[in-house]
């Protein structure tokens, strides 16, 4: 669903106030005073500040809580509790994927984002049942949210036998990129879960998006093996790392061989901003030409109650968690959260210029700094032209 | 200003609905189906959750750059270049105290704090301006939140000669809390520093609130002089320590014996959660006996843009640094503050009880944990009886 818009007296990523014509949901002009061709809508603008649509690149919307009665989370510390209680939990919290992920996606246009790549979990419990829900959704709310699915091995992939076999009928299906989880601290087969991923990735001629939580110098074997493959296989541009955590190890000997090579190979990094783990240094990443990307992470799920698929506050978190004061740092986690995001998605036609999709979200502020610290929920989301939510209100109901 | 009211159908902490009777600024009853007393206005609790107003025990109300036009931080990294910037350029950025300080505190009360400790710099620049300043907040919005005075040497105390006279100044003037700052990094003279601030506590009588940012072995040794000083005078359960980046080190034998002094010595710790520096362990240092509370620190201010006073978004700060996610972990970091910061405020009748002051928060919720998660904008605050706020709007109004 496209459409054609004026909107007028708004402010292009803080700069000075333009209209900006789209037609056909895509932006036509950029300029003073357009005039409004016959029968297209004008939105007042209000000298606010437009921003290309938020990105939202690493999710798990087949199993967020939102809109559940509310769950008292008594879990375990390990990480493998965690796993457990939520493979062994999905069905008796009625956690439909297709339900939740359209809850989700409601949430995150409301929010403003216009693009979301989600992981999905594979598992042998369950089957396609993620997967076929989040394509459910997928198709059913393309109007407001572009979404790619990543098939993810959440409860291992080799030790759970099975699950390579469930990871290709999820690539059939028609699932964007290949998924991986840890392979020494949850696999604890490095060698066997990377060829085996790397292999789908052959197969189906698909990238790679791997968690990688493994701290310090664990993290930075696996990442090795990772990028031996990459190079091996040919897959420049074509591999992005979630989490890794090791790149936030305080050991420069360690991190900056790391970050020399994921600039060679274009491995991108996606980063949540982790207020309790190591986290990768988003500046001196980009400064090394590396694409960073960020995302919600699970939102309200059994891990934990936290998120509000807000990708404005993730840039406020990002901030804070790289010390960032001055404006030109703090517009940086913006840009991990729009034009990073579109990078590491590959997303054609992104941004604010003409030619471009519409995709844009309007809020008010003096600054592109004062957007991120104020994280104002009036907002207004603009999907190919078409204003799909407004100060919280959406188009589109979820189920 | 006192006021009596019967707010009917409120669960207190999240526990059963109940109806609590207001008298005269203080909980006076709390009962199912309390019949309203002639003449007392009734406030409908929507069966929403109602908590012990906030408690925000560290901030800065001098120097918000609040209500002013965006500034523009182009600040150097270093801890002296932010602490000049701001010293040279309070009065070209018209940071009138008072003004500034009304506004951030109407701002705070919106959010629920019913209370405040707030630093406040005392310079040989600017000398009582800001004392005064705050002071006259104190006494002109006492009908919306408590505020108490921390005179601070923000720019160091014998680095800067006449700081101390000034201070001594500040203590007469009327300020409740003698603070200090940073005795080696900052001031780099330990024992002159620690030695002149812990006199003016015993000239006035009065508690120290000292920040310590130094880190690992440098902040424990200006912790251990602390400790030295608490107990050579008699000051137990007289002393915070604010940030004590030191108690974040990973080097349990370096903490563990400063934790158990701490308890011993009754010394509490102000934690803002920092995501970038090395934080203080909240549950270990809760497990060990010691108080805790927390504030939002400096506010939208030259030091750097974030914040926005809102004490209920800090417990969920607390909650990611520390990685709870447990609903009973989660629910400690709405404690340190609430009752936390009560305790280290030593405010007197605090809590929802009978013959407490009705000072208290009322938000919709399932469950507290949902609270901290959530940050509903939806809130009723209510000082000695009285509804202050409601849903974004305070009864008073900042120059």
């Amino acid at each position: 669903m496209t459409a054609s818009l004026l909107i007028r007296n708004v402010r292009p990523n803080a700069g000075p106030a333009l209209d900006i014509l789209i037609e056909n949901g895509r932006i036509a002009r950029m300029a003073k005073d357009i005039a409004a061709p016959a029968g297209v809508a004008v939105e007042d603008g209000r000298g606010e500040i437009a921003i290309p649509g938020l990105v939202e690149a690493h999710t798990h919307l087949d199993k967020s809580l939102w809109g559940q009665p509310w769950y008292v989370n008594e879990v375990g510390p390990k990480l493998l509790d965690k796993i457990d209680n939520e493979r062994l939990n999905k069905r008796r919290l009625d956690l439909d994927p297709a339900r939740q992920s359209a809850r989700q996606t409601v949430q995150s246009s409301l929010m403003g984002s216009t693009h979301i790549r989600s992981h999905v979990d594979v598992d042998t419990d369950h089957g396609m049942w993620g997967v076929e829900g989040v394509m459910q959704t997928r198709d059913g709310y393309r109007d407001i949210v572009d979404i790619e699915l990543v098939a993810f091995p959440q409860s291992g992939l080799l030790r759970r036998p099975g699950t390579l076999e469930l990871m290709d009928q999820a690539m059939k299906a028609g699932c964007e990129i290949v998924g991986g989880l840890d392979p020494c601290a949850i696999d604890r087969d490095p060698k066997g879960h990377l060829d085996a991923i790397f292999g789908l990735c052959q197969t189906y001629g698909k990238p790679l998006d791997i968690h990688l939580h493994e701290p310090g110098e664990m993290g930075a074997f696996s990442m090795d093996l990772i990028m031996e493959r990459t190079r091996a296989l040919g897959m420049k541009g074509k591999v992005t790392i979630s989490h890794a955590f090791c790149l936030g190890s305080p050991d420069p000997a360690l991190v900056d061989p790391l970050i020399a090579q994921l600039a060679e190979l274009d491995i991108a990094i996606m980063t949540t901003a982790p207020s309790r783990s190591a986290a990768p240094p988003v500046k001196k990443l980009l400064d090394a030409g590396v694409r960073v990307c960020s995302g919600s992470d699970g939102i309200r799920d059994t891990w934990g109650p936290y998120g509000n698929a807000d990708m404005v506050e993730r840039a406020m978190f990002i901030g804070l968690r790289n010390n960032f004061r001055r404006d030109d740092e703090v517009d940086l986690g913006l840009d991990v959260c729009t034009t990073g995001g579109a990078a590491v998605m590959e997303i054609a036609d992104y941004g604010l210029a003409e030619g471009k999709a519409a995709d844009l979200v309007i809020m008010p502020g003096e600054s592109l700094t004062e957007l991120v610290v104020t994280r104002s929920p009036k907002r207004r989301v603009v999907k190919r032209g078409r204003v799909v939510a407004r100060d919280g209100v959406s188009v589109r109901t979820a189920p």
